[in-house]
Order: structure tokens, then C-alpha cells, then sequence
């Protein structure tokens, strides 16, 4: 590694990896209809593009119900974790872990050392209303993560609305990552679009990456009704970061909705299928409400599983969890029952 | 425009442009081959790019005669003057201008006030040897384009070389920005990359966009032998800024060495026919180094050209530049000659 020693799920270039189960994105990849978007766009690469993605704003706010001018694009949603940071440049910021690894990246490379707010391994990484407490007057910005990557709890809707009024009333940002929302089970899928006032401190974040298959587009965005935000965002960034090729993807993956529907279905009987199976082999495992889920107990589990060509999320770099603990995706029945036979035999070699 | 007011060369989203010499991009375009690397690698985005770029880094290394490790890549040049910027985080920042307007966009955004060194008009907005006195123990940071965009002014190969000796004695980081390398004259190109030292505080800039016609892709990267300024502008960036797109796109421009020879031999032909048609109308033009020109004195050529569905660069946003000031691209015979007939008609309507 040259730049940096961080290690991140989905990369495949350094293994030899015949089933990744490292990246948490749609099972079914991307669909064809954005493909062929990216293929057609490919002709038209010469101009820049749009640095305003017109279109693609026109069309997101009309997925959230918000107007254009409160939705901001960029080149993948972890870009704009770090436009977001640098844009607010907080003095103090509540980051419960674990969560992505990000948050803290972004705040760090902006010279804001995070207070870190522990989930507890015995309350399944939940975020329970004991953080109402932590935030203050002095908080300048909460980083929430639901559901949370890559521990798969989502925080039950009444306790975010609660933890939206409380920083109303601290004064405290809310940045909240949404990004798996669109891969959460119906039931649990809860997104605080519908909850914005006008010049709220509030920003939401979101990507096509996971939903359709678009890791290696990039293409994310952001959601705010607060005046600024998004200004101040785009302000500390290249004015075309989201390239021709993402913008008409994007354009053309809006119009799949059945693509997250159809994952969906598939996670209904394949979150229970992993479940059961882990835990009748003996496994610890925690049950997650997006397309993933958190292993525990098995140290060598990452190592083991390489050695037989599989990619799992080694996540004993995240802060607030250990060696052994290793998230997988959720995919395709095939792949999962190869994912069982192989854990299975790790356990029994 | 909601996000800021700036305006952009290749804006030609909301202009009704039939014509446009606004983008100083290859006239040629994109070459098949890259338009069909990115074809074959919209196959495969569903999983994440590489976050080190390697293939690509390991061939712009190659062609540089550098190593792998002192080059960065980014989400068009762009994005590299912002990372720079940030992670160096100067004091002071001698900034040349006329220039491109991103170096103080990224400067400001970074809260540095840069220090203006004024080119001068009557000199043709050349760097001359008067710059050397500027540079200073106290200028943490020089930045230099070379041939500066919009003027296409280079910079003679001994006064560049003069100003690289003078920032090392002075411990003065040198940005030079070579993204016009490729298409500058050949009697008039020169590179600093055959003349860095191990740890010498240099960046080098270069693109794809302009070369291989790739604006939409977005690809550029920086060469800098510099151990810790590359590890320092990746910490300030999102781990996966170029899309799997762009590095396919990005190997495959490599392999079309011909493109900007094409270009440039083009260039030779048509530079000196525009020079003497603008001359012979009567318009006020500076010869340029690379493949543009910089038109003066006529103050409403942008909008009367705009008129008639012909877009070129207005520079009177420019800081040291007016209305009036215009930089137009060098195009295709049919293409120029539309320009020289219609800048025509509108000197005698």
C-alpha cells in the first residue's frame, strides 16, 4: 500500500476472490438499462459535464419529494462525506461507532478529532435512546449511519425523530447516512426526507452505488433543505466531479425501480436462509435490517475464507470491533449456500 | 445557477450551441478505443474501482519515467487542486493571473488568500524573469500553469528551470500545471518531470481530459517525487475518486499516442490560419503555445457569437482579464472557418 493502510470491502484487485461477499451492494449487479446508459453516454465524453447535473436533480427531488435545489451530487457518497466535513468544519462531532470508517477519515483529514459514542456489543450495536443524552449544546454535528454499516442495525423511526428534534433543539447538525435505505426490509426502512423543514440542520445522504450495482460509477448525493449546506459543499469541491458517464447512469437507473424491489424479495428469503444456517453451524451472527450481516467469534474466519477464493468484510479495522468480526453480504441463493459449505468447513477443518 | 455563479468553459448545457470553442479539448474528440474501453467496462461496475489505480499508475509511471509511487490519480485535475490545496495547506500562495480560475477557487476554499502576481497585458501575459523576486522565503506555495490557460502563454524552458532552482532555495512548493503539455507546439513544450529530484517539493499536473477528449470521464493525475505530499492529498480524499470508467478509459488513451500528434499537427496548420484571419479582420489576438487564443477588444463577441449559436470562453470573469477578453479553442478548417465568418459578420453588422 502506498498511499495510506486502509482497508476497504470490494477490493478484489489484490485477491484472487472467485465469490465477494465483501461489498454490500445489490446481488443482482447493475442493471442493463444502466449499462447501456454508460455505453451510449460514452460517445458524448468530450464536452464536460453538466456541473449542475440538471437533470438528475430534477429527477432525484422528485423521487424525495423535495425541490432540486435541495439535492447536491457527487462523485460517489463518500465524497460527500468529506465535502460535507470540510464544508461545516465542526469543532466537536458525536460519532457513534462502530460505523463506516469515513466519517472518521473525513473528520480526521479535516483536523476535527471526533468524540467517539460507543454502541455496546451486548445491546447488538444498537442505538438506543441513552444517546439522546450525548447530544448537547455543544455538539455541532451528530453522524449517524442507518441502517449502520456494517453492524446492519437500522435505529427504530420514533427514537430518529427524537434524536431530529433533540439536535433542533441543541442546535446540533444531523448528518444522517441513508445510504442502504432503499436495501433496508420494508418494515424497518424508515428515511427522514419527509421529516425536513425548511433550514433545518439536517443533511442526508445517499448513493446509487449499493442499490444498482454502481460502486465503480460513483454516484451519490445529498439531501438538505438548510440554505447553506449545500452551497458550502459544493464550494470545496471541483465544480464537474460527477462525470457525463454517472449523471446519464443515474438518469437511467431511476428508472428501474423494480431493481430495488427485486433485491428485496430476494433478501426476504435469504436474510433467513444465512440466519438459520450460520446458527446451526454455530456461529455467531447478528440478524441485519439492510443487505448484510455481522459475524462474530471466528478469528481467522477472513484468512480461512481467502484462502478458498471468497472475499468477506474484514471488519477488525473498525473501531469498537474486533478480530473475528467479518461482515457479509447478502447475495444470490447459490452463492450464499457455497458461503455456508465453505464457513462449515472452516469450522470443522 | 443555485451552487455559486461560476461560469465554465463547455457550458453547453444551457446554451443553445451548435458550435463550441468554449472546452480547449482535442478537436478530434475521444478515440474509439477509449469510447470503447469504456463500453467494455460498463460490464463490470458493480463492484468498487481499484482505490490505487494500479494498472494506470504503473503505466503513466512508465511514461513519465517516474515510478508508480509518485503519481496520484484523481477525478480530473480538478480534483487534484483542491486535495493539493488542502493537504498542503500553505500560508501563503503566489498566484500568477491572469490563470485558471480553480487554483484561487480551491485556495479560498481552503482559507488562503492568495497573493496575486499580475501578468501584464503589454507583455503578452508572459511569466518573465521578474517573478524570480517574488518568490520568497515566506511563499510557502508558487502556482504556475504553463501554457497558462487562457492566455496559451508557456513558459521559456530556462526561466522555468530558473524558477524551480529559486524554489528550492527559497523551500517554495512549485504547482506547475502541465495539463496542456500534450498539445503545445513542439518547439514550445517542456515538461519539469525529466527534472525533479527525490523529495523536491514539486506537483506536477496533468490531465486526460484535453488530449484524449475525456471532459466527461473525468482523469487526471499529479507526478510529484515528493514523499509525503501524494500520501497527504489521498488522506484528504475519498478512497475511490476514480471511477472504474475513468481507468479503463485512462489505459486505453495510453495506447493512442497518435491522438495528440494528430492534434498538434492539426494545430500547426490552423493556428497560424486563425492568427492571420483574426488579424486580417481586425481582431486584437495573442499567438498561443497550445491550442487555444486569447481575443481581445471587441466587448460583446461572446454574446453576439452566443446569438448565432456559436460558444466561446468569455474571460471577463477572469481576474486581470475584461469584457472583451475571449479565448476561443483551436478546431477543425470548417470548423475555424465558421468562427473567422461569423466573428466577421459580427465586426460589420
Amino acid at each position: 500500500m502506498i498511499f495510506g493502510n486502509y482497508v476497504h470491502g470490494g477490493d478484489v484487485y489484490k485477491n484472487r476472490v472467485t465469490l465477494d461477499f465483501s461489498a454490500n451492494v445489490n446481488p443482482f449487479g447493475t442493471p442493463e438499462a444502466v449499462k447501456e446508459a454508460i455505453r451510449e453516454a460514452a460517445n458524448d465524453v468530450s464536452r464536460y459535464p453538466d456541473p449542475y447535473c440538471t437533470a438528475l436533480r430534477k429527477k432525484l427531488a422528485a423521487r424525495h419529494a423535495v425541490l432540486p435545489e435541495h439535492i447536491l451530487c457527487g462523485n460517489g457518497a463518500a465524497e460527500l462525506i468529506f465535502s460535507f466535513v470540510q464544508a461545516l468544519r465542526p469543532k466537536t462531532a458525536l460519532l457513534p461507532v462502530p460505523s463506516f470508517a469515513e466519517y472518521e477519515t473525513a473528520l480526521v483529514a479535516a483536523g476535527v478529532t471526533p468524540v467517539f459514542y460507543s454502541l455496546l456489543r451486548e445491546e447488538g450495536f444498537a442505538v438506543t435512546p441513552r444517546i439522546l443524552d450525548a447530544i448537547t449544546e455543544d455538539t455541532d454535528v451528530l453522524l449517524l449511519c442507518s441502517p449502520n454499516n456494517p453492524t446492519g442495525c437500522s435505529i427504530d423511526r420514533d427514537l430518529l425523530l427524537a434524536i431530529l428534534d433533540r439536535c433542533r433543539s441543541t442546535g446540533t447538525w444531523l448528518f444522517s447516512d441513508e445510504c442502504f435505505w432503499d436495501l433496508t426490509d420494508a418494515d424497518r426502512a424508515f428515511s427522514l426526507a419527509g421529516s425536513l423543514r425548511e433550514n433545518d440542520r439536517v443533511l442526508l445522504l445517499h448513493a446509487f452505488t449499493k442499490t444498482y450495482g454502481m460502486a465503480g460509477v460513483r454516484l451519490g448525493y445529498a439531501i438538505s433543505k438548510h440554505g447553506g449546506i449545500l452551497r458550502g459543499m459544493s464550494e470545496t469541491t471541483q465544480p464537474w466531479n460527477v462525470s457525463t458517464l454517472a449523471q446519464a447512469a443515474g438518469l437511467a437507473a431511476l428508472d428501474c425501480p423494480d431493481w430495488a424491489i427485486k433485491a428485496r424479495t430476494l433478501f426476504a428469503a435469504e436474510k433467513p436462509y444465512l440466519f438459520d444456517e450460520l446458527q446451526r453451524i454455530g456461529v455467531s451472527v447478528r440478524y441485519g435490517d439492510a443487505n448484510y450481516l455481522l459475524l462474530s467469534g471466528v478469528p481467522t474466519l477472513y484468512e480461512r475464507l481467502l484462502e478458498k477464493g471468497i472475499l468477506v468484510r474484514d471488519c477488525a479495522n473498525y473501531r469498537g470491533l474486533s478480530k473475528g468480526d467479518v461482515r457479509i453480504a447478502v447475495r444470490t441463493h447459490e452463492e450464499n449456500a457455497a458461503l455456508i459449505a465453505a464457513i462449515s468447513e472452516v469450522l470443522h477443518a
